[in-house]
Formats: C-alpha cells, sequence, structure tokens
C-alpha cells in the first residue's frame, strides 16, 4: 500500500508538470523516496543538497550520501555548505536555514533553467505544520499548512523566485515512504537533531501526535483535510476582502491611504479585518507583529468606535469623518 | 484577577440584556458561579436544573444541593428528574443528556416568560471542544466551536425554542471561576464522572490540554480565539456560498432541483462545496453523513468530471448538459 500510494502521487506529478525540476533531497527518508519515486517516473530532475553544518560530522555524512547517490542514480547534484548557525546570528535557527535552503534552490533552479522546485513535505509534515501553528495561536490562514503548491517568492533575496515550489508527497504518510524505501532496499539518513526535544517540531512529534494518535488513529489524515478545507475558506475570505477594499479604497493624498468608512462598516468585522489585513500585506507593513488584539483594535477605528490608534512598525490609522486615514511613519 | 474577569463578564451580560432569563445550574463549578455572579450583578433569574439519575446518590446529592443554593438565594427553582440512560437507549448518551437539558431550559423558559437560556461553558470548554472536533476531523465550522449566542432552535421537540442560548463566561477560564467561587467561600458540587477516561471529553481535558499547556500556557486562549476566528470565516463563506447559490438556482422541475452549471464552474471547488451544502442543509438532506470523500465527489458532479453520483440518504446528483440535477428518492 505504501509503496502504491507514493509511486501513484510520483506519477501524478509527472503526468502534471513537463520539463526538468530541482529536488532538494536532505539525505533523509522523505527526500531520498522523492528522489527515487521521480526518478522512476521519468522526471528529469537535477539535486540540490545543503550542507547547513550543524551537525560536524553528521553533516559531512549526510553530504557524502547524497552525492554517492545521485552518482548512483546518473544524477547531476549540488551542493552548498553554509555554516547556518554563524548566518542565523543569534536569529532562529530553523528559520535562518530553511531561508538559506529555499534561496540556494531557487539559485540553482535559474542556473540549469528548471521550472519547479520539489520539497519533500509529507502528510506527517503537513500534520505537524498545523499542530504547530494551532499550539502558538494562529487563524485560519496559518491552519493551512503547507500548500501543495506555491510561488518561490517568499525569499526576496532570489530574483528567479517566480519558479513554484512543489511538494509532491503532501499526501503520503511517513510511514508509506518508509515502506517504500524498505521495499526498494534504499538506505537513508537519520538526523540525529529530528530527537531533540528542544526543538518544538520534535516535541510535536514525539509526544503530542503519538497522544492524538490514542484518540483518532486517522488524525494525520484529518488534520491534513482541516489543512485542505482551512485553504478553501481562506480563498473565499480573500476574494470577499479584495472585494470590499475595492470598493472602499479613494485615491490617496499625499501618501496616506484612505478608505471610505460607510463602506467598511457595511462589512462584518471579520470581513473589514481581512480587508485591512491585505492593506498591511500589500504595503509591506509588519503584519507578523499585529496580534489578534492589534487587528481588533484596526476593526474598532474602522468601525468608528475608536478614532485613531498606533500599530506597529509605526502605522497609524484615524477615524476622520467619512473615511479612514492610514499612514505609516517614515 | 479571576474574580474581577468573572464579574466584570457577568455585568457586561446585564448590561445589554433586559428582563428575565433562565439559568442552567448543574451544581459544579462553572455553573454555580454563573448563578452566583449574575445575581450579583442583579439579573432576574430563574434556575432550571435537570437530575439526569446517572450516578444515583450523587445525582441526588447535586439536586439537593442546587435546590439548597437556590432557597438561600431566594431564587425559584425548577427541577426536571429524567431517567436518560433509559431515554438513550443504546443511542450516545452525552447527546442524549444534553437534549433532555435543553429542552426542558427552553420548556421552563416558556412557561415563566424568560427572554433568554444561560448556560455557563468557559473559555476551557470553548477549547476542549475545538480539540474534540479537532481529533474526530472537521472543517472550518466544526472550528467554531460553542457560539456565545446562538438560537435553542437546534431541538425540534421545543415549539418556543427561539428564545436564545447565551454564555457569558465564554471568555473566561475554569481557574478564574474557582478562584472567584474560593473568594466567596461557595462550595460546589463536582461531578465523579468527569474523571471517568471512557469519555473523550474527559482524557482532552486530564491529558491532551495539560500536554498542550507544557508548550503555550496560553493554549486555552489560542484555540479561543481560533474558535472566533474561524466564526468569522465561515459567516463570510456562507455570504459568498449564498450568493453563488441565488445566481445558480433555476426553479425545481418535479421534485428536481435545478443548478446552473457554468454558474457552479465558474466557482472554486471550495465555495461550491459550501453551497452546495447549503442546499443540503436547507433541504433537511443527512448533512451529517457526507464525508469530505462525499463532498469532493459532489463537487466533481458540479464541475463537469464526474457525470452522476448517490449520496447518503437517497440523494442523486446527476450532470444534465448545461444543468446539474439533485433529488431524493423518497
Amino acid at each position: 500500500m505504501g509503496v502504491t500510494r507514493v509511486l501513484r502521487e510520483a506519477r501524478r506529478f509527472a503526468a502534471g508538470r513537463a520539463g526538468a525540476g530541482i529536488v532538494g533531497v536532505s539525505g533523509g527518508a522523505d527526500s531520498v523516496a522523492l528522489l527515487r519515486a521521480l526518478r522512476s517516473a521519468d522526471v528529469t530532475l537535477v539535486v540540490a543538497h545543503v550542507n547547513h553544518r550543524l551537525r560536524g560530522a553528521e553533516s559531512d555524512g549526510d553530504e557524502a550520501f547524497v552525492r554517492e547517490l545521485c552518482a548512483g542514480l546518473g544524477l547531476e547534484c549540488r551542493v552548498l555548505s553554509a555554516d547556518v548557525a554563524a548566518l542565523a546570528a543569534g536569529d532562529n535557527l530553523e528559520s535562518t536555514a530553511r531561508r538559506v535552503r529555499y534561496e540556494f534552490f531557487a539559485r540553482v533552479a535559474g542556473a540549469v533553467g528548471a521550472g519547479w522546485v520539489a520539497t519533500a513535505h509529507t502528510a506527517d509534515d503537513q500534520a505537524e505544520t498545523v499542530l504547530h501553528r494551532l499550539i502558538r495561536g494562529t487563524g485560519i490562514q496559518g491552519l493551512r499548512g503547507i500548500a501543495a503548491e506555491r510561488p518561490n517568492d517568499a525569499f526576496p533575496g532570489v530574483k528567479d523566485g517566480g519558479r513554484p515550489l512543489v511538494r509532491p508527497l503532501l499526501a503520503v504518510t511517513r510511514a508509506d515512504v518508509v515502506t517504500y524505501l524498505n521495499e526498494l532496499g534504499q538506505p537513508f539518513r537519520t538526523d540525529s537533531s529530528n530527537a531533540d526535544p528542544k526543538f518544538t517540531r520534535n516535541r510535536v512529534r514525539h509526544e503530542l501526535l503519538p497522544l492524538l494518535r490514542t484518540f483518532n488513529p486517522e488524525i494525520v489524515g484529518a488534520l491534513a483535510h482541516l489543512a485542505e478545507h482551512a485553504n478553501e475558506a481562506h480563498d473565499i475570505v480573500i476574494a470577499a476582502a479584495a472585494d470590499l477594499l475595492s470598493r472602499a479604497e479613494r485615491p490617496p493624498a499625499a501618501g496616506t491611504l484612505i478608505l471610505d468608512a460607510a463602506t467598511l462598516r457595511s462589512a462584518s468585522p471579520g470581513l473589514a479585518r481581512a480587508a485591512l489585513r491585505l492593506v498591511w500585506e500589500r504595503e509591506g507593513w509588519p503584519v507578523s507583529d499585529m496580534t489578534f488584539a492589534a487587528w481588533e483594535r484596526a476593526v474598532s477605528v474602522a468601525g468608528g468606535s475608536a478614532s485613531a490608534c498606533d500599530f506597529p512598525g509605526g502605522v497609524r490609522m484615524r477615524g476622520a469623518g467619512k473615511v479612514v486615514q492610514l499612514t505609516r511613519r517614515a
């Protein structure tokens, strides 16, 4: 069953996608399975591997493993060796590592003329992402989890980021992946930091998911469905919010955005908030610093129950008679 | 802090609500706190208690406790004693007990001319409900959790169900409630079945929530915010779906509902599904038997990629040229 599922997803992916692509391969089970499955579906590939130099000899062993695997399969392998700990310089290590990886993947894609970049996220990753966000606190947008396909434009440092990121194994569980590799007799590397409980992600995997499985053995599938559902709902909300914004927005005056107050008030508070969020995103204002409480204050200014409010990054919102004004301090 | 929060929510509720209401009181901490807090906010109340006769002498002790509490506060107390186990007759005990309670509350409200029925659900109940649904598998509509206010019309046996169900303590944690009662020196009853791990709800409370608190001490608040957010998103989706349906629906012919295929196909699959769900609900077809996979099939018929499909309860959907037909076998 696991073998069938991995191969079926790889073939479905191959059927819908012409031309060469990049596969990010860490050497772990998921990415090795993705590589083998896409290869068996006759997809033209270049492998990209990042040695993050976070685990000394183990990291170098991963690199050697991936190089050898590619040589055996007759595939080109491009490697970036980057001192991620130094690059992070106190910032979040995981997010720095992710940025470095995706930038490298996009650069390799540009260099070899590949049309897409595949990463090996599975349904288990999807479930863990949804849970991780749920724990930190999220709205519908966060529950969407990992997209099956999205533009690689979240990384402004990369000029040719237009090549989409794709996740062909998003409907496949980790158990399926391991069954498939065992069937092939294909070895893979195990990242020792995946057991380190100092990373929340690992505690989600090794403590929370096992407890949830005692409630519902199909919890991974249930969370993956929820992510799909949240994604669809989010698209509908965004469309409604864009429509509201287009009806509410007046021409800006001297750097000040102007929204018609009555139009904003005609919408529900949730829709008004979604429209304001679109403004924040379009203007490049610090959306991630906006808490639930901050959005509530923004909606109360839009709704006329507060007259003015300051937000993170020097954004100011002010009710002025029939309009609501938005400015950002230089 | 806890005391302040309980009293603040009770006063806020009292300020927005004229006339007498019913409070459902089990004798547990939450409902005793609600009763005391509404009483201290000078709200006119009649207490309703249901003895479910599920825990023998303990149930009778709860009833005696509530009667005595009401006598001490000078409040009328109406009690229903119902053999819930016999009424359930093999059906789900918890949902039968809930139906019996809400029907009784609505009957008492009708009898005494009360305008609303308050139950003592807290932020902890909200978090547990969201988690419970998440575990079972849910979409956005399930994540809405417990509504702060909703019509008591989910119980078709009750004629005067128009009186709303209200939850004044939905923003208050269980810890706040206990602090408040301790401050008053007000005793309360403890339901021994709340510790029974055979009820999923209790395992959510005693196993899952404590684990989640080790990730985020504010998990209850995070889940309550998510429920609010899901509620807002759901309202926006429903409005968009109702708009799509009004544009797609043609006059029915001989018991067959007719939808314009091109209009349905112009919408995203998620929006088409939401519109079809509205049809199912309006027609009283078995919505709860529709799985994720069933909705996907329905959307594929609507989208023209499948020609016909049968659904639970004898519902049949068929693409016929420019229209999609929906019928239910008698």
